[in-house]
Order: C-alpha cells, then sequence, then structure tokens
C-alpha cells in the first residue's frame, strides 16, 4: 500500500527526530554531493501540558507532516525509546513516534529508528556519550560557530548524523570525518 | 488549534478502540434518542508482521482515519495501556493509540481512553471480569444474536459501551440496562 518509498540509494537530505510530547526536537541536515553535510534547520516543536493529550499529540503530527511537505527528506530517523523507569513519558514518546513514523511512511519517506546508544555510538564514538559531548561532537561534524541547542534539536541532529553514517554511500562521509577530528 | 472539538452533550455514535499493531479491533454504537445503543459495525484492522513497522503504522492510520470519516461517529474512545511485562508489544500499542488520539482531535472529534479496569467495571460490573465475561456482557447489552468476535472486536464495543456508561445523559440508559440484566 505504501510501495512508493523511496529505495533510491541516493540520500539528498534527512529529518531527524528526537521524539518527545512537550519538547520534540528535529533537524534536517543536507548533503551536498555526497562529500558535504550540513545543517539546514533545528528546532523544537513545543506543546503545552496544559492542553489535552489528543490535542498535542494532533498538533505535533501536523508540525511534523509540515517539516515533511516543507523539506521533502529523502529519509527520516527517529530515536526508538526503550521503556523505563517513567512510565508516563515512555508512553507519550512512543505515541509520538508512532506519528512520525506513519506520516513519514505514508509520503513513501524511508524512515528508520535507532536507539540512543546507536545514535552516541555513530556520532559520539562510543555508547555512553553524555548529552555534553554529543552537542560537542554534532558542533563539530556540522561545522557550526556554536554548540547546537537546545538539547532535545542538538538530539535530532545527532539522530540524523547517525542515519548518515549508517547509509551506505555516505558512510565514506562519516568515517572520514570520524578520523580526521 | 482544534478548538472545533464538538463539546456538545449530544452522544450520537461512539467507535471504540483496542489498539493493537497485528490487529487493532473497533467498533461502532450507535445512540439513537438517548435510549438505545446499538451495533453499526464490528472489525479488526490487520496489518501482517512482515510489513515493515512504518507501514503498518501508516495502514492503521489510514483505515482509522476512514472509519471516522465513513461513520462521523460524535466520540472515539480508546483503551489505554498501562506499560507491563511485554515491552515490544506496549511499544506499538503506544504508537497505534497515538495516531488514533491525533486523528480524532483533528477532526474535531472528542477522544478519551480508558483503563482496562475502567472498561471492565462499566461494562462487566467488575474491573477483575475476564474476557469472555467482557464478551458475554456484550452480546447482552447490545442484545445481539451470538458472542461478538474476534475479542479484539468484542472489546472496542466494550470500551465505546463504557464511553456511553461514563457520559453524563446516556449514564441512564447504560445503569437501567446494568440493573435489568
Amino acid at each position: 500500500m505504501f510501495a512508493s518509498r523511496q529505495k533510491s540509494s541516493e540520500l539528498t537530505s534527512v529529518l531527524g527526530i528526537d521524539p518527545g510530547l512537550t519538547r520534540c526536537g528535529y533537524a534536517i541536515l543536507q548533503v551536498s554531493g555526497n562529500t558535504e553535510i550540513s545543517l539546514t534547520s533545528l528546532g523544537v516543536l513545543r506543546t503545552s501540558p496544559d492542553q489535552e493529550l489528543p490535542d498535542r499529540l494532533a498538533e505535533i503530527a501536523q508540525e511534523v507532516e509540515a517539516l515533511l511537505d516543507e523539506f521533502q527528506p529523502s529519509a527520516v530517523a527517529v530515536e526508538h525509546i526503550f521503556f523505563q523507569a517513567n512510565v508516563r513519558t515512555a508512553m507519550s514518546v512512543g505515541q509520538v513516534s508512532g506519528l512520525v513514523l506513519s506520516a513519514a511512511a505514508r509520503r513513501g519517506v524511508s524512515v528508520v529508528q535507532y536507539s540512543p546508544n546507536q545514535v552516541k555510538l555513530a556520532v559520539a564514538g562510543w555508547g555512553g556519550a553524555d548529552k555534553a559531548q554529543v552537542q560537542k561532537m554534532v558542533k563539530q561534524r556540522l561545522k557550526l560557530n556554536s554548540l547546537p541547542k537546545p538539547a532535545d534539536a542538538a538530539d535530532a541532529a545527532a539522530i540524523a548524523l547517525c542515519h548518515i553514517a549508517s547509509h551506505p554511500l555516505a558512510m565514506k562521509i562519516a568515517q572520514t570525518q570520524m578520523v580526521s577530528r
């Protein structure tokens, strides 16, 4: 039913999403000529705890769809949370991630989930890296003048970088950058 | 942003959803003249484990939206799962419920979540009722000739009945039916 998915090996831009109900981080990275990764957009979608849950989810769905329509990414990468201590937070993160996966699939855009450890490993070189180290590595990789903020937006950029690093054609760039840092 | 929600006290029809990735139960109940509850539609949306997760979620989203558009329910009731033993199942149930809550809110349709205990209490009279007892009570309440099947569809009907029982205007009907059984 959703067979129109782009299975092309060309990776031109990636939307990274750090799913969350109160703050949902996003980042659009551009891959130019398979040699350069640059930041196009970075931010956080926010919803208020004063709103009802269905309205908050609807708002995030609408904004994620607007990002997909505006930037037409060739792939979407989403952080895959495993359920841990805070059940209520985990539930809402799951609900938001469902919206993102579905919205991408309905547009035929390839979408992949990565665990926090995979993201840290790909971006900072080891799975136990902390938020500050990830932020610093994102800054280096994207040649930014300052640390990407807020943290949720930096995480979204790290997730997109993780996807680029996992991509067969783009792997060389990421590895080169990893070695050259 | 989604302020067009029908806050009307009139409850004409309810879509009950038992969220799930492999089997997502649904039921449409009609409330006629505030005196009679009848079954309009009952079934299960299925997706194959052979498909990729984003495609499965997209398919469920599309089918839930089709139900909302076809039956124009005045309210949606969704079972609210709490995370327990099976983390993988819980995650996908959360993802599906997020799609349902968002789709309803975007259409301005009131949507409420109920815990399994609330549903059993409302339909079978006590929170510890088993699936067979719930099926039997749904059959009685909806004056069906046979047990509603499969179980996920019967659960969806129970969730819709729970919402009707919780509704101020309809509470009398539900109570009458509860006493008269």
